[in-house]
Protein backbone atom coordinates (compact mmCIF):
# COMPACT_ATOMS: atom_id res chain seq x y z
CA UNK A 1 0.00 0.00 0.00
CA UNK A 2 0.78 3.64 0.40
CA UNK A 3 4.64 4.00 1.33
CA UNK A 4 5.63 5.38 5.06
CA UNK A 5 2.48 6.61 5.58
CA UNK A 6 1.25 3.20 6.54
CA UNK A 7 4.71 2.44 8.73
CA UNK A 8 2.15 3.43 11.62
CA UNK A 9 -0.80 0.63 10.35
CA UNK A 10 0.80 -1.80 7.92
CA UNK A 11 3.10 -5.20 8.79
CA UNK A 12 1.22 -3.79 12.16
CA UNK A 13 -1.57 -3.24 14.09
CA UNK A 14 -3.96 -1.16 12.86
CA UNK A 15 -3.57 1.32 15.06
CA UNK A 16 0.31 1.52 15.33
CA UNK A 17 3.67 0.33 14.86
CA UNK A 18 3.06 -2.55 17.31
CA UNK A 19 2.18 -5.97 16.19
CA UNK A 20 -0.86 -7.09 17.44
CA UNK A 21 -1.33 -8.69 20.99
CA UNK A 22 0.25 -12.10 20.59
CA UNK A 23 -2.47 -13.87 23.05
CA UNK A 24 -3.84 -16.50 21.22
CA UNK A 25 -2.65 -19.06 18.48
CA UNK A 26 -3.55 -18.30 15.40
CA UNK A 27 -3.55 -22.17 14.22
CA UNK A 28 -5.77 -23.15 16.88
CA UNK A 29 -7.34 -20.33 19.02
CA UNK A 30 -5.93 -21.53 22.42
CA UNK A 31 -4.26 -19.42 24.61
CA UNK A 32 -0.47 -19.09 23.98
CA UNK A 33 2.38 -18.25 26.70
CA UNK A 34 5.92 -17.48 26.37
CA UNK A 35 8.40 -20.25 26.57
CA UNK A 36 11.87 -20.98 24.66
CA UNK A 37 11.67 -23.62 22.11
CA UNK A 38 13.77 -26.97 22.47
CA UNK A 39 16.90 -26.35 20.58
CA UNK A 40 16.15 -22.57 20.93
CA UNK A 41 17.68 -19.82 23.20
CA UNK A 42 14.63 -17.25 23.15
CA UNK A 43 11.86 -16.76 24.74
CA UNK A 44 8.71 -17.64 21.80
CA UNK A 45 4.99 -16.91 21.89
CA UNK A 46 4.17 -21.24 21.92
CA UNK A 47 1.27 -23.05 21.59
CA UNK A 48 0.89 -25.67 24.25
CA UNK A 49 -2.33 -27.12 22.51
CA UNK A 50 -1.29 -27.36 18.85
CA UNK A 51 2.38 -26.89 19.27
CA UNK A 52 2.90 -24.02 16.82
CA UNK A 53 5.23 -21.61 17.63
CA UNK A 54 4.69 -17.79 17.05
CA UNK A 55 8.05 -15.79 15.78
CA UNK A 56 7.86 -12.17 15.14
CA UNK A 57 10.94 -10.70 12.96
CA UNK A 58 11.95 -7.67 11.33
CA UNK A 59 10.22 -5.88 8.75
CA UNK A 60 11.42 -4.21 5.51
CA UNK A 61 10.33 -0.71 4.53
CA UNK A 62 11.40 -0.11 0.74
CA UNK A 63 10.99 2.76 -1.61
CA UNK A 64 12.97 4.89 -4.11
CA UNK A 65 14.94 8.68 -4.59
CA UNK A 66 13.17 9.74 -7.95
CA UNK A 67 15.73 12.19 -9.75
CA UNK A 68 14.49 14.47 -12.50
CA UNK A 69 17.66 16.32 -13.67
CA UNK A 70 19.15 17.97 -10.72
CA UNK A 71 15.95 17.66 -8.53
CA UNK A 72 14.40 15.11 -5.91
CA UNK A 73 10.80 14.36 -5.75
CA UNK A 74 9.10 14.25 -1.83
CA UNK A 75 5.70 13.51 -1.25
CA UNK A 76 3.97 15.56 1.53
CA UNK A 77 2.18 12.80 4.32
CA UNK A 78 -1.73 12.93 3.96
CA UNK A 79 -1.32 11.18 7.30
CA UNK A 80 0.39 10.34 10.56
CA UNK A 81 2.85 9.18 11.71
CA UNK A 82 4.49 13.39 10.63
CA UNK A 83 1.42 14.13 8.59
CA UNK A 84 2.32 17.10 6.86
CA UNK A 85 5.69 15.99 6.59
CA UNK A 86 8.07 15.19 3.47
CA UNK A 87 9.38 11.55 2.78
CA UNK A 88 10.24 9.16 -0.34
CA UNK A 89 7.34 7.13 -1.32
CA UNK A 90 8.28 3.50 0.59
CA UNK A 91 5.93 1.01 2.45
CA UNK A 92 6.14 -2.14 3.70
CA UNK A 93 7.36 -5.19 1.28
CA UNK A 94 4.68 -7.42 0.69
CA UNK A 95 4.97 -11.41 0.46
CA UNK A 96 5.84 -12.66 -2.96
CA UNK A 97 7.58 -9.52 -3.75
CA UNK A 98 11.09 -9.28 -4.47
CA UNK A 99 12.70 -6.23 -3.30
CA UNK A 100 12.87 -3.99 -6.37
CA UNK A 101 9.65 -4.97 -6.91
CA UNK A 102 8.60 -3.49 -3.69
CA UNK A 103 10.20 -0.35 -4.26
CA UNK A 104 8.92 0.06 -7.76
CA UNK A 105 4.69 -0.36 -6.69
CA UNK A 106 5.35 1.54 -3.47
CA UNK A 107 6.64 4.57 -5.71
CA UNK A 108 3.74 3.49 -7.87
CA UNK A 109 0.99 3.90 -5.38
CA UNK A 110 2.54 6.87 -3.24
CA UNK A 111 3.17 9.33 -6.23
CA UNK A 112 1.72 7.52 -8.64
CA UNK A 113 5.31 7.98 -10.42
CA UNK A 114 6.91 5.81 -13.36
CA UNK A 115 10.10 5.31 -12.66
CA UNK A 116 13.73 3.56 -13.76
CA UNK A 117 15.03 1.81 -10.61
CA UNK A 118 18.84 2.35 -10.40
CA UNK A 119 20.75 0.74 -7.75
CA UNK A 120 19.95 0.06 -4.12
CA UNK A 121 21.11 3.19 -2.34
CA UNK A 122 20.65 2.85 1.26
CA UNK A 123 19.75 0.21 3.58
CA UNK A 124 19.27 1.38 7.74
CA UNK A 125 18.32 -0.74 10.34
CA UNK A 126 16.10 1.08 12.70
CA UNK A 127 16.23 -1.84 15.56
CA UNK A 128 13.70 0.08 18.08
CA UNK A 129 11.19 -0.27 15.62
CA UNK A 130 11.99 -3.95 14.29
CA UNK A 131 12.44 -2.57 10.83
CA UNK A 132 15.08 -2.17 7.86
CA UNK A 133 14.65 0.33 5.75
CA UNK A 134 15.80 0.07 1.88
CA UNK A 135 15.70 2.89 -0.38
CA UNK A 136 16.79 2.63 -4.83
CA UNK A 137 18.31 5.52 -6.31
CA UNK A 138 15.49 6.06 -9.41
CA UNK A 139 14.64 7.98 -12.25
CA UNK A 140 11.94 9.57 -13.41
CA UNK A 141 10.31 8.76 -16.94
CA UNK A 142 8.08 11.01 -16.69
CA UNK A 143 6.30 14.22 -14.88
CA UNK A 144 2.81 12.77 -14.78
CA UNK A 145 3.39 12.12 -11.32
CA UNK A 146 0.39 13.13 -8.67
CA UNK A 147 -0.72 12.13 -5.22
CA UNK A 148 -1.43 8.93 -4.06
CA UNK A 149 -4.10 8.73 -1.20
CA UNK A 150 -2.01 9.05 1.73
CA UNK A 151 0.16 11.91 0.11
CA UNK A 152 -1.31 15.59 0.25
CA UNK A 153 1.48 17.15 -2.46
CA UNK A 154 4.43 16.00 -4.29
CA UNK A 155 7.03 18.53 -5.38
CA UNK A 156 10.67 18.55 -7.04
CA UNK A 157 13.59 19.97 -4.86
CA UNK A 158 16.67 20.89 -5.28
CA UNK A 159 19.76 20.23 -2.75
CA UNK A 160 19.08 23.67 -1.61
CA UNK A 161 15.46 23.56 -1.34
CA UNK A 162 15.01 20.32 0.49
CA UNK A 163 13.15 21.00 3.57
CA UNK A 164 15.18 19.59 6.42
CA UNK A 165 13.71 20.23 9.40
CA UNK A 166 9.88 19.05 8.01
CA UNK A 167 11.51 15.34 6.86
CA UNK A 168 9.30 12.42 7.75
CA UNK A 169 11.48 10.15 8.75
CA UNK A 170 14.92 9.82 10.18
CA UNK A 171 16.00 7.43 7.61
CA UNK A 172 14.76 9.43 4.95
CA UNK A 173 16.71 12.20 5.95
CA UNK A 174 19.98 10.64 6.34
CA UNK A 175 19.44 8.43 2.50
CA UNK A 176 18.84 12.62 1.56
CA UNK A 177 22.13 13.58 3.05
CA UNK A 178 23.86 10.57 1.78
CA UNK A 179 22.92 11.58 -1.35
CA UNK A 180 24.11 15.15 -1.92
CA UNK A 181 27.00 14.48 -0.01
CA UNK A 182 27.97 11.39 -2.89
CA UNK A 183 26.38 13.57 -5.67
CA UNK A 184 29.03 15.85 -4.90
CA UNK A 185 32.04 13.46 -5.61
CA UNK A 186 30.61 12.26 -8.35
CA UNK A 187 30.34 8.24 -6.91
CA UNK A 188 27.10 6.95 -5.72
CA UNK A 189 27.97 4.10 -2.90
CA UNK A 190 25.69 1.86 -0.96
CA UNK A 191 24.75 3.21 2.73
CA UNK A 192 24.70 0.62 5.37
CA UNK A 193 24.02 1.48 8.88
CA UNK A 194 22.00 1.75 11.74
CA UNK A 195 19.94 4.18 13.53
CA UNK A 196 20.14 3.80 17.58
CA UNK A 197 19.43 6.08 20.31
CA UNK A 198 18.88 9.89 19.88
CA UNK A 199 22.76 10.33 21.12
CA UNK A 200 23.90 9.10 18.37
CA UNK A 201 22.25 11.17 15.74
CA UNK A 202 24.62 13.20 13.39
CA UNK A 203 23.79 16.40 12.90
CA UNK A 204 21.84 20.17 14.41
CA UNK A 205 19.25 19.13 11.68
CA UNK A 206 18.91 15.86 12.62
CA UNK A 207 18.69 16.20 16.48
CA UNK A 208 15.70 18.81 15.46
CA UNK A 209 13.93 16.35 13.66
CA UNK A 210 10.53 15.73 15.92
CA UNK A 211 9.80 13.01 17.28
CA UNK A 212 11.02 10.85 14.09
CA UNK A 213 13.85 8.76 15.13
CA UNK A 214 10.51 6.90 16.69
CA UNK A 215 8.10 6.31 14.11
CA UNK A 216 6.02 4.20 16.33
CA UNK B 1 19.62 -19.40 16.66
CA UNK B 2 21.55 -21.44 14.21
CA UNK B 3 21.26 -19.93 10.96
CA UNK B 4 19.91 -21.31 8.07
CA UNK B 5 19.59 -24.60 10.10
CA UNK B 6 16.29 -22.86 11.33
CA UNK B 7 15.03 -22.02 8.15
CA UNK B 8 12.64 -24.63 8.21
CA UNK B 9 11.17 -23.92 11.68
CA UNK B 10 12.12 -20.04 13.01
CA UNK B 11 10.54 -16.94 11.76
CA UNK B 12 8.35 -19.75 10.72
CA UNK B 13 5.81 -22.56 11.84
CA UNK B 14 7.05 -25.01 14.01
CA UNK B 15 7.81 -28.10 10.87
CA UNK B 16 7.90 -26.19 7.91
CA UNK B 17 8.72 -22.52 6.67
CA UNK B 18 5.28 -21.61 6.25
CA UNK B 19 3.52 -19.27 8.94
CA UNK B 20 1.00 -20.99 11.48
CA UNK B 21 -2.27 -21.09 10.11
CA UNK B 22 -4.12 -17.73 10.42
CA UNK B 23 -7.26 -18.85 11.18
CA UNK B 24 -7.53 -17.23 14.93
CA UNK B 25 -6.77 -13.30 16.04
CA UNK B 26 -3.54 -13.67 18.25
CA UNK B 27 -5.13 -10.65 20.29
CA UNK B 28 -8.76 -11.72 21.17
CA UNK B 29 -8.98 -15.62 20.05
CA UNK B 30 -12.27 -14.85 17.55
CA UNK B 31 -12.21 -16.33 14.10
CA UNK B 32 -10.10 -13.96 11.58
CA UNK B 33 -11.43 -13.35 7.96
CA UNK B 34 -9.96 -12.42 4.36
CA UNK B 35 -11.19 -8.75 3.68
CA UNK B 36 -9.57 -5.42 2.34
CA UNK B 37 -8.95 -3.22 4.92
CA UNK B 38 -10.01 0.37 4.51
CA UNK B 39 -7.45 2.34 2.04
CA UNK B 40 -5.43 -0.98 1.45
CA UNK B 41 -5.70 -2.78 -1.88
CA UNK B 42 -5.01 -6.67 -0.90
CA UNK B 43 -6.78 -9.11 1.31
CA UNK B 44 -5.92 -9.03 5.14
CA UNK B 45 -6.72 -11.38 7.84
CA UNK B 46 -8.73 -9.39 9.65
CA UNK B 47 -10.27 -9.88 13.11
CA UNK B 48 -14.41 -8.53 13.00
CA UNK B 49 -14.78 -8.67 16.85
CA UNK B 50 -11.72 -6.18 17.80
CA UNK B 51 -10.54 -4.65 14.42
CA UNK B 52 -7.11 -6.58 14.37
CA UNK B 53 -5.50 -6.59 11.33
CA UNK B 54 -2.51 -9.49 11.24
CA UNK B 55 -0.15 -8.80 8.13
CA UNK B 56 2.43 -11.36 7.16
CA UNK B 57 5.59 -9.41 5.74
CA UNK B 58 9.26 -11.01 4.22
CA UNK B 59 12.02 -12.34 6.44
CA UNK B 60 15.22 -11.76 6.39
CA UNK B 61 18.02 -14.02 6.77
CA UNK B 62 21.10 -12.62 7.42
CA UNK B 63 25.01 -14.13 7.87
CA UNK B 64 28.23 -14.04 6.79
CA UNK B 65 31.26 -14.89 4.78
CA UNK B 66 34.37 -15.60 7.15
CA UNK B 67 37.59 -15.54 5.26
CA UNK B 68 40.76 -16.92 6.44
CA UNK B 69 43.46 -16.63 4.03
CA UNK B 70 42.51 -17.39 1.12
CA UNK B 71 39.66 -19.93 2.08
CA UNK B 72 36.26 -19.75 3.31
CA UNK B 73 34.30 -20.97 6.01
CA UNK B 74 31.12 -23.41 5.52
CA UNK B 75 29.04 -25.31 7.76
CA UNK B 76 27.83 -28.95 6.96
CA UNK B 77 24.32 -29.02 7.78
CA UNK B 78 23.36 -31.31 10.97
CA UNK B 79 19.58 -30.50 10.57
CA UNK B 80 17.00 -30.56 7.16
CA UNK B 81 16.21 -28.91 5.04
CA UNK B 82 19.41 -30.01 3.29
CA UNK B 83 21.27 -32.30 6.05
CA UNK B 84 24.73 -32.58 5.50
CA UNK B 85 25.52 -29.99 2.69
CA UNK B 86 27.28 -26.89 2.99
CA UNK B 87 26.38 -23.76 3.88
CA UNK B 88 27.64 -20.35 5.28
CA UNK B 89 26.80 -19.24 9.12
CA UNK B 90 23.27 -17.66 8.93
CA UNK B 91 19.32 -17.26 10.00
CA UNK B 92 16.97 -15.58 10.95
CA UNK B 93 17.21 -11.30 12.24
CA UNK B 94 15.54 -11.11 15.54
CA UNK B 95 13.41 -8.44 16.45
CA UNK B 96 15.95 -5.60 18.30
CA UNK B 97 18.58 -6.44 15.96
CA UNK B 98 20.61 -4.23 13.17
CA UNK B 99 21.19 -6.29 10.01
CA UNK B 100 24.76 -6.23 10.92
CA UNK B 101 24.54 -7.45 14.34
CA UNK B 102 22.26 -10.33 13.45
CA UNK B 103 24.73 -11.25 11.13
CA UNK B 104 27.79 -11.35 13.74
CA UNK B 105 25.24 -13.95 15.99
CA UNK B 106 24.55 -16.41 13.58
CA UNK B 107 28.46 -16.92 12.80
CA UNK B 108 28.44 -17.45 16.99
CA UNK B 109 25.86 -19.46 16.80
CA UNK B 110 26.63 -21.86 13.88
CA UNK B 111 30.62 -22.04 13.80
CA UNK B 112 31.35 -20.50 17.17
CA UNK B 113 33.22 -18.19 15.33
CA UNK B 114 35.07 -14.76 16.20
CA UNK B 115 34.55 -12.35 12.80
CA UNK B 116 34.93 -9.01 11.93
CA UNK B 117 32.45 -8.14 9.87
CA UNK B 118 33.16 -6.40 6.37
CA UNK B 119 30.99 -4.75 3.94
CA UNK B 120 27.39 -6.40 3.07
CA UNK B 121 28.36 -8.48 0.03
CA UNK B 122 24.84 -10.00 -0.98
CA UNK B 123 21.05 -9.09 -0.59
CA UNK B 124 19.03 -11.64 -2.61
CA UNK B 125 15.60 -11.27 -2.80
CA UNK B 126 13.74 -15.27 -2.74
CA UNK B 127 10.07 -14.00 -3.00
CA UNK B 128 8.67 -17.51 -3.26
CA UNK B 129 9.42 -17.99 0.20
CA UNK B 130 8.73 -14.43 1.66
CA UNK B 131 12.53 -14.40 2.52
CA UNK B 132 15.80 -12.17 1.68
CA UNK B 133 19.21 -13.15 2.13
CA UNK B 134 21.86 -11.07 3.26
CA UNK B 135 25.28 -12.06 3.60
CA UNK B 136 28.29 -9.62 4.63
CA UNK B 137 31.98 -10.15 3.98
CA UNK B 138 33.77 -11.52 6.86
CA UNK B 139 37.57 -12.24 8.33
CA UNK B 140 37.79 -14.72 10.56
CA UNK B 141 39.90 -13.68 14.03
CA UNK B 142 40.93 -16.97 15.04
CA UNK B 143 41.06 -20.46 14.19
CA UNK B 144 38.90 -21.55 17.45
CA UNK B 145 35.87 -22.35 15.30
CA UNK B 146 33.49 -25.01 16.13
CA UNK B 147 30.38 -26.46 15.13
CA UNK B 148 27.21 -25.37 16.43
CA UNK B 149 23.82 -27.52 17.74
CA UNK B 150 23.03 -27.30 14.02
CA UNK B 151 26.35 -28.08 12.12
CA UNK B 152 27.72 -31.40 11.84
CA UNK B 153 31.18 -30.12 10.80
CA UNK B 154 32.89 -27.07 9.70
CA UNK B 155 35.88 -26.47 7.14
CA UNK B 156 37.79 -23.52 5.42
CA UNK B 157 37.75 -24.13 1.48
CA UNK B 158 40.25 -22.82 -0.97
CA UNK B 159 38.67 -21.66 -4.14
CA UNK B 160 39.12 -25.22 -6.12
CA UNK B 161 38.03 -27.39 -3.13
CA UNK B 162 34.30 -25.86 -2.90
CA UNK B 163 31.70 -28.23 -2.86
CA UNK B 164 29.59 -26.55 -5.61
CA UNK B 165 26.88 -29.71 -5.92
CA UNK B 166 26.32 -30.40 -1.79
CA UNK B 167 26.09 -26.61 -1.68
CA UNK B 168 22.90 -26.16 0.79
CA UNK B 169 20.72 -23.42 -0.65
CA UNK B 170 21.12 -21.61 -3.93
CA UNK B 171 21.62 -18.49 -2.28
CA UNK B 172 24.38 -19.48 -0.48
CA UNK B 173 25.88 -21.00 -4.04
CA UNK B 174 25.24 -17.41 -5.91
CA UNK B 175 27.00 -15.50 -3.27
CA UNK B 176 29.73 -17.70 -3.29
CA UNK B 177 30.26 -17.45 -7.08
CA UNK B 178 30.25 -14.05 -6.80
CA UNK B 179 32.62 -13.96 -4.40
CA UNK B 180 34.95 -15.50 -6.26
CA UNK B 181 34.15 -13.86 -9.58
CA UNK B 182 35.25 -10.66 -7.52
CA UNK B 183 38.10 -12.23 -5.99
CA UNK B 184 39.66 -11.99 -9.40
CA UNK B 185 39.09 -9.28 -10.74
CA UNK B 186 40.43 -7.74 -7.24
CA UNK B 187 37.47 -5.81 -6.51
CA UNK B 188 34.55 -6.81 -3.88
CA UNK B 189 30.58 -5.35 -5.09
CA UNK B 190 27.96 -5.46 -3.54
CA UNK B 191 25.59 -7.79 -5.17
CA UNK B 192 21.75 -7.46 -5.46
CA UNK B 193 19.74 -10.25 -7.05
CA UNK B 194 16.16 -12.71 -7.41
CA UNK B 195 16.03 -15.99 -7.17
CA UNK B 196 13.07 -16.84 -9.24
CA UNK B 197 11.81 -20.12 -10.78
CA UNK B 198 14.41 -23.02 -11.98
CA UNK B 199 14.61 -21.91 -15.62
CA UNK B 200 16.49 -18.36 -13.99
CA UNK B 201 19.06 -20.59 -12.78
CA UNK B 202 22.51 -19.43 -13.55
CA UNK B 203 24.50 -22.32 -14.68
CA UNK B 204 24.81 -26.34 -14.89
CA UNK B 205 25.89 -26.12 -11.42
CA UNK B 206 23.22 -24.08 -10.17
CA UNK B 207 20.99 -26.50 -11.94
CA UNK B 208 22.02 -29.56 -10.25
CA UNK B 209 21.42 -28.45 -6.70
CA UNK B 210 19.01 -30.49 -5.20
CA UNK B 211 15.68 -29.02 -4.27
CA UNK B 212 17.45 -26.29 -3.22
CA UNK B 213 15.62 -23.69 -5.00
CA UNK B 214 12.60 -24.17 -3.08
CA UNK B 215 13.72 -23.96 0.65
CA UNK B 216 10.69 -24.67 2.15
Amino acid sequence: MRGMASMANRGCGKLGAMNPAMNFCSACGAAVSLHIPAGDSRPRHVCLACGAIHYLNPRLVVGSLPEWDEKILLCRRAIEPAFGKWTLPAGFMENGEAVATAALRETAEEALARIELGAMFSLISVPHIDQVHVIYRARLLDLDFAAGAETLELRLFGEHEIPWDEIAFRTVYRTLRHYFADRRTGRFGFHEEVIGTPDTFQDEADKRLPGTWLLS
